[in-house]
């Protein structure tokens, strides 16, 4: 039985691809409605596409390489395994494969929102949310079906075949091995977030900077050439960029845990795996209860809040998940373990996790605060906004840098209480508990882009104002919802930043990694500067394509008669081009950057300096991450609440005022913020992680420490259980 | 001759104040002009000095406090005493006298300068960077007077007297006071700075968005009540501001390298003692050093480069005062030292001293390529004003973020490289070498608001434009220097606070830092985050100041009829009120946050955790200060390029284009970040860094670290040179 839960766990990803699959059909089945819709919708999910495949096209060269010297650093060391570049690659393939499914899906999906908007808000919702969901239960599937079975064939492969111990050096080859499933995921990642996040800010800045402000044309008006590539942006950055992100924190938290896990020596039901494969389980558990949360996704008339059903699926499935993670601790878990000389009970594993799912709700809770609507930050910024552009802008960068308190105060005490009660498996298990329900909150997520391309399609073909007034709803209900999963993303880049941090020390063979040393004191400078260089790159990149864009729009308006008049059909596939040309080429050396730093600082100057910098990069990084984030949702925010008139010490302003003008200058700075360089940092942060662990082996500082690291059996029974006939033999029961 | 040496130091410091009595003299005696120029000169000199009476004020009830509990907590450890607040009081006395001087000399030397521009540029300079250097020597002498003289008695009162050993207990005490010194310069500048930067913005980016957007009249125009105010800002701003942030950067280094000197046990002619004097030492030649550059900054006709005669003075006191550590190292410091275990000679000591030279000319070059015009930084913002203030506004954030990346391998190496050469003490030394120039680095500074402030003089007198022509050439190399002196401060802050920080760690009785330590992390999480609390609580003041200030312009200019056609007077000192209460007001939450929290993080969690703390604070304060900083000088450079017109994809554009007035929009966005918030960032990490040091002994591990921690002599000489008879007896010889 117990060697039938090693199998349960990727069949719980299976299950999740097969809802999935069903979700999907039946978002297919949904009407598209009429012919120009269903052509406006073409145009985008041709859009998108095209950029997908070149930025595949790019990546396939960049994956070979990788997993070429990953394949060639893996016959260097022990404890690694040329088979590292298959695992890279499968994972680079997931990855790729989980942000197809959701973009593709989401292209479907938004005219058929648009299309259920003409019938009522309830029927537009399911089908919104339905389409989000198929994103949500393809990264969820995919990954622990992913990390499942590659970890099943691996522990065959490197333990039970070899007869090793399930706590000693067998065991880390086979995690190590798995690690390359995590750098390939997370690799794409980058690519998809930073490439995604330039491709469609320089679509946006560039459509609104011709279309709204020299042309006069609304927001989302067929005759603007760059208005298809804003839609098409919404798909690859908020969409596939998303989805790559979370899939990657996903993967990347629970591999962590399961490093930190092999080091704990326990007697199990499970041959002494249950603290490796806990975190998996966690993960395949959450994935039934998102299921039953979705189902609570709905609304009985169009008078009902979509707010609150997202919330009340979400919660369900939060608490759901967190009751039954006590009776699985309870049940998998020994009473008592010991890591790195650290004792904890089950029942404290259970107290971690549960710190982590209050860490994630209260980032959550503290981001919306920061960037909604009539809430005190956004009104002081709408306050601002009387004196001009300027005192905007500087009530938006005060806002973005106040809203790092709370957030850091409350990831610091989760660091602290998680350590508490379960030391650093304690860390890694809150990231792992706080993931739990990642295909609930990638599918409220990706709802968002979905309604704003409903609404898009529905003005661009001229649709009655109440069904724009439906997906409107959807749309400022989807503006909440990204920033809260902004909150959530960077929350769990964070905790799992940390969870890599301490796999890291373990595997490098260090105990310490001291700032009080000049180089790692130079090393942690040198980490907290990258963050500030990516986001320069990241945001001096769209400047730049977006100049490109309007360039190019003011080219097409000039050049080809007919376009005010609705008489010609303005080249939108330049525009798309732009876009992908600009972000592809412009991704590449920030990704660079993330990629080889930590191999050249780790290699340079050993373990603790790259340690330092790892610190310096996660700290830096996730505070640039909240203050760009933030200050962009609330520029945004800002400028949306003069859409519906607001009092200025006792005037009224509206859309078109001078301080709503004032604010549309704020909201344009803080586009590439909130949607470029922002998000970016949670990538940033975790694939240098990442990369340090997976060199790790390579520049530990003991070349014995495979050895010498393995802990010695306590008592009888460990003994027992950590004998190497017995932990392997586990699989063959 | 060696007791001899002792009394020098405070003797230079003597020789620093007299050549500057005798500098104040002379400018005082030259003509000011005519009785409207007198007048308005009057108005902004009464309006520094009200400020400074206020501010003072509120200071005094401070500093009672905060002796008072200094006092108190001197009598609850062995190596403190209650004479701790003593030093206290003096070292906030003596900050805020080097403040008045250099305020007063400045808003003399203003409209003596406007007056000598009617004759040649030549007289001009001379007059503004005359009154410039008394401010450096005010600051320099003042600084190596105090701590020369309350070394020596603190040295006969705790070891002479006392019998205690030079590298024991005894001489930790006797530095332990003194640093009540640092701690009160550092206060004084903390509100100095904070306040005088939410004064300076406040009032000018109220005057412009009233005057210059609004009411369309030029800057410094005699018709807007903020002029005065505005001008009123350089002084207390500029002025005392930047003299009061390099006061105590100046002490703080020089008393950091005397806690780590401590710890050096050496055979010497000085008792024991050169470690510990020889940063005194080198304070005091650099005095000397910097009178004879001051000679050389003149011009012999008005076709002279004013810039290079600022640089011919800087590089030669530089190049003389290295040269002349040569020596002072050599003849003080035996050829063997050792601290913690970290071997090295007195040549590795001048490397460090050296490396610090350099580090501290990198970051000016660094800075000045960043902000120059001309230069591909400002370039870039200049062609994204073309497409409106959004693009110059994600322009100028995007230089500055890149801006960090050249000083942050500069300053890493530096530390790498002077730690590599002497250990810790390398590393405090090389503070010691780049600050060593203080007084010269003040003058050139300083020399920019006076500057400054005679074009202001000029404009609103009505001179001739040929006047106002000179004062603009002054004004521009005043700008360059701003932007250099403010890489300069936060480079020195940086290493300021490391030396601090090694300090710390030595009195803290701990031996490493250990981010690997989850509750070490946290602290370095919530280190991260206070720079960017500080900022947004900066950035907010100003912008509600200056919302008040439009406020009461936009009044004067309804209420009073004839302001526009200088019929009647606008009420410049409300303007004035508005700028110093709000700037009292809003400096004191910013000011808690830096004195409060290590005290609350040490108690709470011990010694490491506040390690923690430091290290974050000092690696984002330092970021964040480059950022800050460097945007704001881009964008105000962007805006000036416009003045003499650019060219911008083949198009001609000058001032009053569109895209000069996205760049006004960029100038004013900047104008609290490099003026208020980003200078802020130096005192802020050195505040916290010397208020850890001064808790150190309280929250320390060991609580009979003292002895324990007196270091072993090792060879007979050593034995009998640290034995208390003949170490206290060096003052007797």
């Amino acid at each position: 039985m117990e060697s039938a839960f090693l199998y349960f766990i990727p069949a719980l990803g299976v299950l999740g691809l097969v809802v999935m699959a069903a979700k999907s059909v039946w978002v297919t089945k949904q009407p598209s409605g009429e012919e120009n819709m269903v052509e406006l919708a073409g145009y985008i999910a041709e859009g998108a596409m095209a950029f997908l495949k070149a930025e595949w096209k790019i990546l396939t060269y960049f994956a070979i390489i990788a997993a070429a010297l990953l394949a060639w650093s893996g016959t260097m060391v022990e404890t690694s395994s040329p088979i590292i570049a298959v695992s890279f690659i499968i994972g680079a393939v997931f990855s790729a494969t989980a942000g197809y499914f959701g973009m593709n899906i989401a292209t479907k999906a938004n005219v058929r929102t648009t299309q259920a908007a003409r019938t009522s808000l309830k029927k537009a919702l399911n089908v919104a949310f339905t389409g989000g969901s198929v994103m949500g239960l393809g990264v969820a599937g995919l990954a622990v079906l992913g990390l499942g079975s590659l970890f099943i064939i691996f522990y065959q492969l490197y333990v039970v075949s070899t007869g090793g111990s399930v706590n000693g050096i067998a065991m880390e080859k086979a995690i190590e091995v798995l690690a390359g499933f995590s750098l390939g995921a997370e690799s794409i990642a980058l690519f998809a977030r930073v490439g995604g996040g330039i491709y469609t800010k320089a679509a946006d800045v560039g459509a609104d900077l011709v279309g709204k402000v020299e042309a006069g044309i609304p927001e989302d008006d067929v005759r603007n050439p760059a208005t298809i590539a804003d839609n098409v942006g919404d798909n690859v950055g908020d969409v596939a960029g998303m989805g790559a992100d979370l899939f990657g924190s996903y993967v990347a938290t629970i591999l962590a845990s399961m490093v930190l896990g092999r080091e704990i020596v326990v007697s199990d039901q499970f041959g002494g795996l249950s603290p490796i494969i806990l975190p998996m389980a966690i993960a395949g558990i959450g994935i039934v209860f998102s299921i039953v949360g979705f189902s609570l996704v709905r609304i009985s008339d169009d008078n009902g809040s979509v707010q609150k059903a997202l919330n009340l699926g979400n919660w369900t499935s939060i608490v759901l998940v967190t009751i039954a993670c006590f009776f699985l601790v309870k049940w998998m878990l020994p009473d008592k373990m010991n890591l790195r000389g650290r004792e904890f009970s089950d029942t404290d594993v259970f107290y971690a996790i549960v710190v982590g799912s209050i860490v994630g709700a209260l980032m959550s809770i503290v981001t919306e605060y920061y960037t909604a609507m009539g809430k005190r930050p956004v009104k002081s910024i709408v306050r601002q906004s009387e004196t001009g552009a300027a005192t905007n802008i500087i009530g938006g960068l005060s806002v973005g840098m106040e809203s790092t308190l709370v957030p850091i105060l409350v990831l610091a005490s989760g660091i602290f209480t998680a350590h508490y009660f379960a030391g650093l498996y304690g860390v890694a298990i809150a990231a792992a508990g706080m993931m739990a329900t990642t295909a609930m909150q990638l599918a409220i997520d990706a709802f968002g882009p979905i309604a704003d391309n409903a609404g898009g399609i529905a003005e661009m073909s001229g649709l009655p104002d109440e069904v724009r007034g439906r997906t409107d709803i959807l749309d400022a209900v989807g503006n909440t919802t990204a920033a809260t999963g902004k909150g959530f993303a960077i929350a769990s880049a964070a905790l799992t930043a940390l969870a890599l941090f301490a796999a890291f020390v373990g595997l490098a063979g260090i105990d310490s990694i001291d700032i009080y040393k000049a180089e790692v004191l130079a090393g942690l400078f040198v980490g907290g500067m990258i963050p500030f260089i990516f986001s320069s790159l990241a945001i001096a990149a769209v400047g730049r394509a977006a100049m490109e864009m309007v360039r190019e729009v003011r080219r097409q308006f000039a050049e080809i008669p007919g376009i005010m008049e609705h008489k010609a059909k303005p080249e939108y596939d330049k525009c798309v081009a732009i876009s992908t040309e600009a972000s592809l080429k412009e991704m590449m050396l920030p990704g660079a950057i993330a990629l080889i730093t930590p191999v050249v600082v780790g290699f340079s100057f050993g373990p603790e300096v790259l340690g330092g910098l790892l610190a310096g990069v996660t700290v830096s990084g996730v505070l640039m991450g909240m203050f760009q984030n933030n200050a962009g949702g609330a520029w945004d925010n800002a400028k949306k609440s003069f859409e519906s008139g607001v009092e200025i010490n006792g005037k009224e302003y509206l859309k078109g005022s001078e301080p709503h003008k004032a604010s549309v200058t704020g909201d344009t700075v803080g586009d590439p913020f909130k949607d470029t360089s922002g998000p970016s940092m949670n990538i940033l942060i975790k694939l240098m992680s990442i990369v340090a662990l997976i060199i790790a082996p390579h520049i530990a500082v003991h070349t014995d420490h495979g050895t010498e690291k393995e802990p010695a059996p306590r008592t009888a029974v460990e003994r027992s259980v950590s004998s190497p006939s017995v932990s392997a033999g586990y699989l063959k029961n």
